[in-house]
C-alpha cells in the first residue's frame, strides 16, 4: 500500500538535497566547534555560515540568530527571558496558541504571578486586533505580546505587521512563533517590528532536533540553557553542527523555491477544500481557509456519526497518514484546543491536512475517493484487507 | 598531513555503525512520534526501543530515561528540578565542575538566593569527602549536591558510590555529571543512590545534539522546556529521532566493546605518560592520573617558556589536537579554571590529551616526536613548512 502523508504540519521529510549538506559534518568533519584547532575551526566555520545564511534569508543580522534544539525551546527562551530579563509582568496571548507558549505562560502566571490575559479569537479563527490594542491599553506592567505568526492546526495567519506596530506603540515586547511559516513565506523580519521568532528546521523539510530563535538586537537577553560560552553565551551546550547546516541548507532551499512551491501547495489545498465540499455537503472548514490563512493546512470537521467516529484510524488504515489535533497533543487531549476553543462543546470529527512541496494532485484524488468509501460506502471491503 | 585527534573529552568521531542506524531514520522514517498513524508509530518505536536500551545498559527502568538535546541540558533541567520541585536550598558543588553546573547554580544562587558551598579540592584533584560529609552535616537546608563523575579536564573520578551514600545519609539529593563516563565506564543506577545522571552522545561516539537524564524515579519532578507531551511530560519539543537512535546505538557499541577499548586506550594513556615524564622531566601530570582517573584523560602541564607559550598553536601546525581547557570554555578563559583551583596563579602551560578507540600508538610516538621537536628543538624546519 503506498501511504499517503498529509501531515506536514507535524513534520516533514528531510530533503535529499539537505541529508547530502549534514553527511561531510556526520563523518570527517566531526569537530568541537569551540575548539581552536583546525578540526573545530572548520565545523565553527560551517555554523557561522549557517548562521548568516539563515540572517540573510530572514532580514536579521548575523548576531541576532542563535540555534536552539527546535521551536520549543525557542518558545522557553524568549519568554523565560521576557519576564527575567525584559521586564514583562503581563503576558498577552491567546487561547489557540501553541502548548509551548501556553504552559509556559501559565506556569510563570502560577508561580510568579505573572499577570495572564488571553486576547478575543473572532469566529473565523483570527485574533480580534481590537481586543488586543484593549489589553495593551489598559495594562499597567510592561506586556510580552505572544500570538503564532500561523495557527498550526487551521493554518490562519497573523496580521504580524500590525500586531508589531501596536507592541511599538504599547511600548510591549512582540514574540511571534513563527514555526509554521519560516520557510513558507517571506519573513522580512528588518521590515517588522518584532523582537522574537523562531523556527524548527523538521517543519521545512530540514532535520528534527535543531530550530532557532532570533532576537532583535534591540533586546539583551540571557540564556536558558547556562553552561559553556556557544552561541555567543546565549545557548550553552556543544552545537549540533550536522542540525544547523542541514537546518541552514533546508531553510535555503525553501526560499528559493518558494513561490513555485506555494503555487502548487495552494492549489493542491483548493482542490481539496473544493472537493470536500462538494462530496460532503454536511462538512465544515475550520478557520479563515480561503483568507488569511497558510497554504500548507487545511483543516476540516465531519458531522460526528458512525461512520466518522473512527475516522482517523480507518484513514491510516487505508495509508493516509493526517492528524485530528496538533501532533504534540496527540494521545492527551480529546479534542484539540484550538477546535474548542472556536466550537466550545462541538462532538465534530476534526481533521487536518497538511501539505508539502512533495504531495500530488492524484493523492488529492485518492484522499477524496477513500473519505468518500468511508463515510458514504463504510462496509467497502477494499478498505478492511 | 595527516591529522592526529586527541580532543576525545571535547567530542568524538561518530561511530561509522551509528550513522548506519540513524539513516533510515533520516530518509524513510520521518514521522513525528507523537502522530497517531503508522508513519508515527515507526519512530515512535524506535524512541521506545532506544529508551530500553538505554535503561538496560545503565540499570534503569525506561521511564527513568529521558532524552535531551545534550548534557547542559540535562544539568540545567537537574539543579532547576532539585530547587524548583524537590526543596533544594542549598547546593554543595566543586570549582572544578564543568560550566553548565557553576554557571545554572551560579544563577540561582544571585536569584532566588539559594545558598552556595563549594567542597575542598585536595591537591591531588579529588573532592576531599570529609569536607563535604562536614557541609552536609552542618547544612539546616535540604542539600543538592552536584558532583562530576569523571572530570572533564583531568579525568580524576569520584567515588559515586561513597558520595550516594553521604547524600542518603543527610537526605540530600545527589545529581552527577556523568558525561565523561557513561560508555566508558559500567555504570549501574540501580545500585548507585544517585538521582540524576547524564550522557551526551557524542563523547562516545554518537550524534551531536542530544543526550539523556536519568531521573530517579524515587523524585517527581517537572519539565525545563515546557510545552508538548513528549517524554512523558517530562521534555517537550519534537523528538530527535535520529539522534536518539543514534545514541541508544552509540551506547550500545560502547558497552558490548568497553573492555577491549578501556584496554587499549589505558595503555596509550599510560605510555603517553611514562614517555613524557622520560622526555621532559619538568613536566607535570594533573590529577590523580595514575590512581582514581578515568582512562580516556591525560592532562599535563609544560613549563612556561618560550618554546611552550604557544604550544597548543604549534601542536595544531603539526596536525595534532589536542586542548588547554574544555572545549566549552575555550576563547573565553585565559586559564582553564579547573587548572586554577589546582595550582593558583600557576604560568604553565597545560595540555589536555583525551584518546578514543580510534587512537594509535603510532599517534603517541609521533605527538612525542613533535613535542620533542617543539620544545627541546624549537627551530625546526620541519613543523614550520
Amino acid at each position: 500500500m503506498t501511504r499517503i502523508y498529509l501531515d506536514n504540519a507535524a513534520t516533514t521529510p528531510l530533503d535529499p538535497d539537505v541529508l547530502e549538506a549534514m553527511l561531510p559534518y556526520l563523518k570527517e568533519h566531526f569537530g568541537n566547534p569551540s575548539s581552536i584547532y583546525s578540526y573545530g575551526r572548520e565545523t565553527r566555520l560551517a555554523v557561522e555560515n549557517a548562521r548568516r545564511t539563515v540572517a540573510r534569508l530572514i532580514g536579521a543580522h548575523p548576531g541576532e540568530v542563535f540555534f536552539t534544539s527546535g521551536g520549543t525551546e525557542s518558545t522557553n527562551t524568549a519568554i523565560t527571558a521576557a519576564i527575567r530579563d525584559l521586564g514583562c509582568r503581563h503576558i498577552i496571548t491567546s487561547p489557540i496558541e501553541h502548548h509551548a507558549t501556553l504552559h509556559t505562560t501559565a506556569f510563570y502566571h502560577e508561580h510568579l504571578g505573572i499577570r495572564l490575559s488571553q486576547v478575543r479569537i473572532l469566529p473565523n479563527g483570527h485574533v480580534d486586533l481590537n481586543s488586543l490594542e484593549e489589553l495593551l491599553r489598559q495594562s499597567r506592567e510592561k506586556c510580552l505580546v505572544s500570538l503564532m505568526h500561523a495557527n498550526n492546526e487551521i493554518g490562519n495567519l497573523l496580521d504580524i505587521q500590525r500586531v508589531g506596530e501596536l507592541c511599538q506603540q504599547y511600548n510591549a515586547i512582540f514574540h511571534c512563533d513563527t514555526v509554521q511559516t519560516v520557510g513558507h513565506l517571506p519573513i522580512d523580519v528588518h521590515h517588522i517590528p518584532v523582537h522574537f521568532i523562531q523556527a524548527s528546521a523538521h517543519k521545512f523539510h530540514g532535520p528534527k532536533g535543531v530550530g532557532f530563535l532570533y532576537v532583535n538586537d534591540q533586546v539583551k537577553i540571557r540564556p536558558l540553557l547556562m553552561g559553556g560560552s556557544q552561541e555567543r553565551n546565549m545557548r550553552a551546550g556543544t552545537e549540533n553542527v550536522y542540525g544547523i547546516v542541514g537546518l541552514a541548507k533546508a531553510l535555503e532551499i525553501a526560499v528559493n523555491r518558494m513561490e513555485e512551491d506555494r503555487a502548487h501547495i495552494l492549489s493542491l489545498k483548493q482542490t481539496l477544500a473544493h472537493r470536500l465540499l462538494e462530496h460532503f455537503p454536511e462538512l465544515k472548514i475550520n478557520g479563515d481557509w480561503n483568507g488569511q490563512s497558510l497554504y500548507t493546512i487545511l483543516n476540516v470537521s465531519f458531522p460526528h456519526n458512525e461512520h466518522t467516529e473512527l475516522l482517523l484510524f480507518n484513514l491510516d488504515m487505508a495509508g493516509i497518514c493526517v492528524s485530528g489535533g496538533s501532533a504534540c497533543s496527540s494521545g492527551v487531549e480529546h479534542v484539540s484546543h484550538v477546535i474548542e476553543a472556536l466550537h466550545p462543546g462541538t462532538a465534530e470529527i476534526p481533521v487536518r491536512f497538511s501539505f508539502s512541496r512533495y504531495n500530488t494532485l492524484a493523492e488529492i484524488d485518492r484522499v477524496v475517493d477513500v473519505l468518500e468509501e468511508l463515510i458514504h460506502q463504510p462496509t467497502h471491503p477494499s478498505l478492511h484487507t
